[in-house]
């Protein structure tokens, strides 16, 4: 029995999966901020090259990878599917446990899959420069890590708190070739306003869109990158799905069950739309299981409206589920799940009821990354260990039905760069944090009426 | 052209390959450090159970890897063969670069190699705690993690200067279930004592291995393991080359030049004794390069004779080359490769002129890190980075000679857990550390007449 599912790179995807050509019901147009009305290619060309603009409005199901996207995939890609035999053996379950590891990417997470793709657009395109911004660090490193793949100078404005508790991240950056400016910063009008309010601010990722959009429009040959949330960067991460759907070929099963973590939705959405695809066009039925922390529930507790983005306000309106922009989640361990929004086509599909969503404490998720690590060997980061929870669960659930169905997660990152937290957890230092109910109402007042 | 070689697990070797057998003069034996008589099984059964002590002193070319142990090795196992595509193309090179990637472990480095079936050996003799020193935290980790596998408790003495400097392995250590005791600690008497005459010692790897020792033997069903230099940690690295050869067959080259960093001498010899072993066979030949820092060049500037493995002079004494076994390496980033002496069979091929060595110093070799990062998408360990450098040049010479040879190194480990030495040499905080001729001087006096 084979445990390890390797795809060879000659068998890698030649294209990526685009769900919005199976939707049953379209997707809510974006709408601009000052006029409400629809927005078009070109009120995006400040920000984006037109190649990208295109994938972000299309409908064609699938967009092909170009060869030098492909040939810089091919440094870690295809990632393996990997059978979690001893989970499941300290488990005890009769179920099928098989996990995707985007782990093994230059960065340790599924970001490079997104990033590779931009910044290959932004340099055919002429662009010299990338702007972006980062939160504890996983896609500041992946962008500056794609800058260097395809000659691209890459700025990184970095929230202040995690430049200054997260040298780690940074240091990775640098050694990629990017360079990290701490924001709230000096060198905008964004971050000139911010500190001249708060000399002491310790920044937000709010503050760190405004701060790389503003720099990216400042200049002709620069651009701006974003590593989430939006229709295109969800798409380059179905790389992840489309292999897995190969692998699993290989491996003679097929999921019944499917899970991923979601913060913006692009791990989640990379994973798992391949799958759900299928089911749209009428292939094999599964189950899809979105798990998000508690104590930013934006699909279980949000609602669905209309909203910005980010939290200044600038960005077009999107329709998602939104805790309000507003909302400043609390400091969870799983930086990479605290957005107040949830990607347009990951909340539609929610309104679909074509997902679950469910959302867990923190202290069960570490619980359940402590006991993979010692069963798997892999010390999962902590936005990953969502996932793997109701991966847990639902293998329970079959050791109680005796049923032995297949799950399969995404495991989106390793924990290398986490182990504070673990430390933390092993000193019993976390504590769960519930929903912010109080919080979320204040925020959720603040959506605009659309 | 493909840039990745996975084999399949179930070509995974299935033995590991013993250089005794082939070597053209036999390995000088281990003397008693009272008697200075050779020693017998019997006087290493406190330590070692007698299965590992049997391969020890085996001169069979091949012993059998069991099934328990290919199991847990499955999980990592077989580990990539990678050419280094991005880097001759930044070099400008005919040469093609090949390398062995240890970081897929589960500790990122290839220490599991041998602490898999060392657990495994202990478990099956009925031992229930092993116990180990640590330096920096790589072979705890791996050991915590085998212990985990094989139902032992891991007691780890860890340099308490690197307990306190360097929290994030000892965190490790702790996910995958071992516990970690900072030494000089008053567990032991040894701790005691050095405690008593200094209460603010730092420690070192000398003092932490006595105290392992020590807990070793109080204690019937508790072991002792050790994490490279004695001749059955090589050979269960050997897994590494018996890999790559398949790998190049199935690349369709074979390497001119072979290249390993050298600290203990076990990634190396994992990596080089296969292929060294097809040549002293009457096969086709290779090139060996060992690569040391210039700050502790056992190698390249030690002496070989018989001296003690440990600071506190507890050891069996081995013919070795040694920088004085009171030698204390100066504080270079690569803290895998602090040790006075080196592997006996690794010294006794320098003897027998089977290998070159060479001594690199630290500046040279993170910029050869950084090169290597920005190309091929990995922050090796600053240990691997020797290698790298070795490797760059060979390459180098290769353009200047118009010769397109297939040169092989062994990247033993990532980065992920030492980006605070790439922070300081962004910094330029690190310096090279030349040739500490006066401390090895005074050490070297040490050296005990056998």
């Amino acid at each position: 029995m084979s445990k390890k599912f390797y795809l060879h790179e000659d068998r890698m995807p030649k294209s990526y999966y685009n769900i919005l050509a199976d939707l049953p019901v379209p997707l809510p147009p974006v709408l601009h901020p000052g006029t409400r009305q629809p927005v078009g290619p070109a009120d995006l060309e400040p920000l984006f090259p037109m190649d990208l603009i295109m994938q972000e409005v299309s409908t064609e199901r699938y967009i092909e990878i170009p060869e030098r996207v492909r040939e810089a995939y091919r440094i870690f890609r295809p990632s393996p599917l990997i059978r979690a035999t001893g989970l499941e053996k300290a488990l005890g379950t009769p179920a099928k446990i098989y996990y995707k590891y985007e782990g093994v990417s230059p960065t340790g997470s599924h970001k490079p899959n997104t990033a590779i793709p931009q910044a290959y657009y932004n340099a055919l395109a002429g662009v010299k420069k990338l702007t972006t911004e980062t939160g504890a660090g996983q896609w500041g490193s992946a962008l500056s890590f794609a800058g260097a793949m395809f000659g691209l100078e890459v700025d990184v404005f970095m929230v202040r708190v995690s430049y200054e508790q997260k040298p780690y991240r940074k240091a990775m950056i640098e050694t990629f070739g990017g360079s990290v400016t701490p924001s709230p910063s000096t060198r905008t009008k964004a971050g000139r306003k911010i500190l001249a309010e708060d000399p002491d601010s310790p920044g937000s990722l709010g503050i760190a869109i405004s701060e790389a959009v503003e720099a990216a429009v400042q200049s002709p040959d620069t651009k701006y990158s974003l590593g989430s949330v939006l229709n295109h960067v969800l798409m380059h991460q179905t790389i992840i799905g489309n292999e897995a759907l190969l692998q699993f070929d290989d491996a003679g099963d097929y999921p019944e069950i499917v899970i991923g973590c979601t913060g913006g939705g692009s791990n989640f959405a990379g994973f798992i739309f391949p799958f759900l695809g299928e089911r749209l066009r009428g292939g094999r039925s599964v189950r899809v299981i979105a798990v998000e922390p508690a104590a930013c529930p934006s699909l279980t507790k949000g609602v669905y409206a209309y909203d910005f983005g980010d939290t200044v306000q600038l960005t077009p309106l999107v329709k998602m589920h939104t805790l309000g922009s507003s909302f400043i989640p609390p400091a969870i361990h799983s930086g990479g799940l605290r957005y107040h929004g949830m990607a347009p086509i990951v909340s539609h599909l929610k309104e679909l009821n074509l997902l679950e969503a469910r959302a867990e404490q923190q202290l069960d998720c570490f619980a359940a990354g402590v006991q993979f690590s010692r069963t798997e060997g892999i010390i999962p980061a902590p936005e990953a260990t969502h996932a793997i929870k109701a991966a847990i669960d639902e293998a329970l659930v079959c050791k109680e039905t005796g049923e032995s169905k297949v799950i399969a997660f995404n495991l989106c990152g390793h924990g290398y760069f986490d182990m504070q937290s673990y430390m933390n957890y092993f000193a019993g230092k976390i504590d769960n944090m519930d929903y912010p109910e109080e919080l979320i109402n204040k925020a959720l007042v603040d959506i605009p009426a659309v």
